[in-house]
């Protein structure tokens, strides 16, 4: 068989403060066939999350930087064109986590077979993926809702977000969401089943929280940082639980200023009001993901968590859309359709 | 019988910053009789610790202030004179909360009758009570130390330090504690046995902590705060775990300065790394004590638990010892000698 033709979008240039198209670049090249245990695949969807952002810059993070003229990563979902690989077979459909890219090499061990009749496919970069089990694990594990608790979670009709309330309701909870704009913040009372959704942008940010926390917070998902974090800081309740699960405002900061609250403020109230603070990514969590994807998946049947993908078509736009993914432009989880399913 | 004269000290003004004498008063009252169901205690220790300066603010912390003309509130050692509670008599050895003053009546129900022959009673305000269950539970709870790991204690030779940092020992950790001076930092190497002690008055303190911990920081016991915690932060491993147990440096403190860390790369720490910051008090963990006892008085009998106690003779002399905690000057755990043992 003949060589491959493959798209990639590569990291031209390490970005500074907001990434811009300039340090994206696309270029074609060509793949060779499969080795053995390997599979060549199409990509479907290519996933856009906040995390990229860090991968994007020198600073090792809790994983290595993507290199320069390297493949942006990301996670995919793609079909099987050829395999190598005796678990898999030309036509499967894969999770994997392949990049920004049109066609791929990879070993098959990586990828994860999706079942095509449970969900849509594009589901497991979402609500059954990655976004849907960061939620699930971060609230349940570290969150630890209890029934009549108040939960608050900023980015609140993003991929995470959303998860998060929907799952805080159905653990009882009364569940307040931060979002950018009133349609958003009405897509997330009228359509999630929040029971309030504040603005970030409104001024009286910090007063209308409180209004709708009369009981104070007790568990704050933390996936945004800067103004959101200050404005719920002075109402967490003793005991309260604070995931920390992504800082989307402070990722395109170039300089870090110190906030409002000054540490030794933090630091005494995660004292005297017994506060735990933890930080986590989705795969600290990795043993869960049967139980996660059997629960979500049931309360998806069951029409107790919606979703919402936000696609983009082509792999060309991708980088515009991941901009603004980080400027909150995007509504709901944000996909880029690569290739057709057929 | 006769009324009983009693000797108090009452909380006089509340300090701005450290307390000085004028915020403390001894007084002369007189106790009635007790009534049903409780007892007069005559009080042998006084314990001193560093949540008391938390008392004397008016600002609610975990528990309410003391209020102005209010006995100081602490914890004691005390035996019974007379008794009108079923559980206790005449001579018995009780620890309670009966605060700065020589005489007490309290309800026999809020007090814990101390066997003699355990340990000398006074160990019920130290290695066996307050600061030894919370160096216990902070830290098997919180810190969750695993052998081969690396923990940190500041306050090392202090009532609480003394007894996390060994704990950690038998926990088979690498144990550096830092303390204020010499001689406190030789005690603790030669007596308690950490594997190394570093003096927090060094200029050179985040360099020689980085020396001794080459593998990194895993657990972080913080009871301190201020240029202690700045010196940890940067080595902390992923997946530290920071019991907060108390901020002394910062407890005299008037007005409270940014500090070297900006909030925001603290958070940004807690993402990436995904460390634990946790407060807590001892109560959390109250149903614990019977644990605890066991393990410590086994642990102090097997000989591998050491502890000091530096006891002042006379309630007069407890506002200046107080004083002097709060600047590090007590070697061991603080108690004053309020009446002698029969």
């Amino acid at each position: 068989m003949a060589e491959t033709k493959n798209r990639q979008i590569i990291l031209a240039s390490r970005p500074v403060g907001e990434p811009k198209d300039e340090n994206f670049k696309l270029v074609e090249s060509t793949l060779p066939q499969p080795a053995k245990d390997e599979v060549l695949l199409r990509t479907l969807y290519l996933s856009l999350d906040p995390y990229m952002r860090g991968r994007m810059s020198a600073t090792k993070s809790y994983a290595e930087p993507v290199a320069i003229n390297g493949v942006m990563e990301g996670g995919t979902v793609s079909e099987v064109m050829q395999s190598q690989y005796s678990n898999l077979a030309k036509g499967d459909i894969v999770l994997g986590y392949t990049g920004w890219q049109s066609q791929a090499i990879a070993p098959g061990a990586t990828l994860i077979k999706i079942d095509p009749n449970l969900a849509p496919v594009s589901t497991a970069l979402g609500v059954l993926g990655m976004p849907g089990m960061t939620a699930y694990t971060g609230l349940l594990n570290i969150g630890q809702p209890q029934a009549g608790e108040t939960v608050v979670v900023a980015a609140a009709s993003g991929a995470v977000g959303a998860i998060v309330g929907q799952i805080a309701k159905i653990k009882g909870c009364r569940v307040i969401g931060i979002a950018g704009g009133k349609r958003k913040c009405d897509y997330v009372i009228k359509e999630l089943g929040f029971d309030d959704c504040i603005d970030h942008k409104d001024a009286n940010l910090p007063k209308l929280l409180g209004k709708s926390c009369p009981k104070g917070i007790d568990v704050y998902f933390e996936n945004v940082g800067g103004a959101v974090f200050e404005a719920v800081f002075p109402l967490l309740n003793p005991f309260a639980r604070i995931p920390v699960c992504g800082l989307i405002s402070a990722y395109n900061e170039t300089t870090l200023e110190a906030g409002a609250i000054p540490l030794p403020i933090l630091m005494r109230a995660i004292l005297t009001k017994r506060l735990t603070f933890r930080g986590f990514i989705v795969s600290d969590f990795g043993s869960q993901r049967q139980e996660f994807l059997q629960a979500v998946s049931g309360w998806i049947k069951e029409g107790r968590i919606k979703y919402l993908e936000d696609v983009v078509e082509g792999l060309e736009n991708a980088p515009k859309a991941f901009q603004g993914l980080l400027k909150g432009e995007n509504f709901g989880k944000l996909i880029v359709r690569v290739g057709d399913e057929q």
